[in-house]
């Protein structure tokens, strides 16, 4: 019976090359594997797999009875619905640790990098298994976007050395000019109904007991969202109705000049205050500097819950 | 600041062991590292630690506000109290996977295998830190008590890899015989308190939320507890009371036999009929085959509470 390999819900690129890239792997080690996805592709992923001749992975929500290796997350919201139903049998990932939890031993590869692909990269060095340039690409594609090429601030040495591995095996020249590519395309906003672009990366936390939705849109330049700001505002007021969430948050990041203007909604009008030390005015506030959901917005919100 | 290097609970050789090779490999590579233990070595960690010319880790109980690396469990209860307001920056472990969470990145060293000084081996080896002979026979040791000499189902090829590849670097050359010498200071229980003994290895579980408090002995003849069997039914009864725990279970397990005798006091009279298909017998069951406790003897209870 294989095994799944399955990212995370409203899945990003790292979430679905890195499907592929560690099902790859797991079959190459004689361990059957499936890559599969939770939701659909974003445009930027779309693009991604376009360039390098892949398939989307199998779109496949339940997993009762099956074996799952879980890609870049450990958190209850955003595994599968029915994942209690499941054995998980590993975890790669890079974000905090999150309350999945399972009743049987299991591998877990959690680095504190900038991408799961780059924990994946150790995964093939460890067991010596050649990565096809296809593959290569694709690791590297989702490398580059999870570290906003390289600017992040969760971006280490150790993403750069792999992203620059990666790119001589995929026969990638210029892979800055190809992550700019990536992101011109992430920019591409106009026609797309505002729901589609609050859901694209977006991803639900439990703070403290606390349902809170984080979705972060990243750009080259924010006036690409002038003409929408309102319609997107509206929609994170909805959403945080819908899912009876404490608050909703909308990261609007230039990673041009390396900053977010966040949208909040929320049942506490000090949030960010308290968590950022910056209060929103008509609910928007500018935090320079601020690039990474996971480093620079996810930590601080979690404190000022606790 | 130095971080601190801490297995569980009640250490056992893994965690005392572990605690202090997995220090001495994080000075190696720049980061300052103590090893510290939560409580009393066993006299089967003394030995080892006596044959191989270490001292006992630092005791300490609080770390907050300390960074902290955890050994051999991803357990709230087997973590220090105060963990919550300490920074986990690691696990090393190969159980299955607890509720500890954190609120930033973290590294994960999770396998699948009999024991974290395996596991710990393979980060010497990323890192290309050579083991001191001293370190090579303590890792060695713990890794024999946890597979019970590689009798224990949890024991996996890489175990028994590394189990040969550490004699060698220690220089030990009957490492089969070295176990059977620290079993056989472990199965000397005669003239101990049954309350030490009950918690000479014992560890807490939340089961859907239940404290199930789960302690094992193993001996190579189980005639030791002839005498002292009802004394230690009496023990496991008051340590149920006290901690307000629904079940305590003992295993008196005989490695050579290859069996467990459970000793049992549970709020509910069918739980191991409905965890392993045989009910007690005033309080006994005989589990032919059953060595391991994390495999063998956690999971089916775990979904016994399901
Ligand atoms: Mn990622
Ligand atoms: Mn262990």
């Amino acid at each position: 019976m294989p095994m799944y390999v399955v990212g995370h819900k409203i899945p990003d690129s790292d979430s679905i090359c890195g499907a592929i890239a560690l099902a790859y792997l797991k079959n190459q080690i004689g361990e059957a594997a499936i890559a599969a996805r939770l939701g659909e592709l974003s445009p930027e992923t779309a693009f991604i797999l376009d360039r390098f001749g892949f398939e989307a992975p199998e779109f496949k929500e339940r997993y009762a009875g099956e074996e799952v290796y879980i890609v870049d997350h450990s958190e209850l919201t955003q595994a599968p619905d029915d994942i209690a139903q499941a054995t998980i049998v590993g975890i790669v990932d890079h974000h905090k640790l999150g309350d999945l939890t399972t009743s049987t031993p299991l591998e877990c590869w959690i680095r504190p990098v900038g991408c799961s692909n780059t924990v994946i990269k150790m995964m093939y060095d460890f067991y010596s298994v050649e990565i096809p340039a296809d593959i290569a690409g694709i690791m590297l594609c989702a490398i580059l976007s999870d570290t906003v090429i390289f600017k992040s601030p969760t971006c280490t040495t150790a993403d750069i050395k792999c992203v620059e591995a990666l790119a001589e095996i995929a026969g990638v020249e210029d892979y800055k000019a190809l992550g700019m590519e990536m992101f011109k395309v992430k920019s591409a906003v106009e026609g797309t109904p505002a729901r589609d672009l609050v859901m694209r990366d977006f991803k639900d936390f439990n703070m403290n007991g606390n349902l809170v939705g984080i979705g972060q849109l990243e750009v080259i330049d924010l006036s690409v969202f002038d003409d929408i700001k309102a319609e997107l505002e509206a929609d994170i007021a909805a959403l945080k109705a819908e899912g009876n969430r404490h608050s909703v948050l909308l990261l609007l990041t230039d990673i041009m000049k390396e900053g977010s203007e966040v949208l909040v909604v929320s049942d506490d009008s000090e949030l960010t205050s308290r968590a950022y030390g910056k209060a929103t005015e008509n609910g928007r506030v500018w935090l320079d500097g601020v690039l990474s959901r996971k480093k620079q917005v996810v930590p601080p919100l979690q404190d000022a819950f606790a």
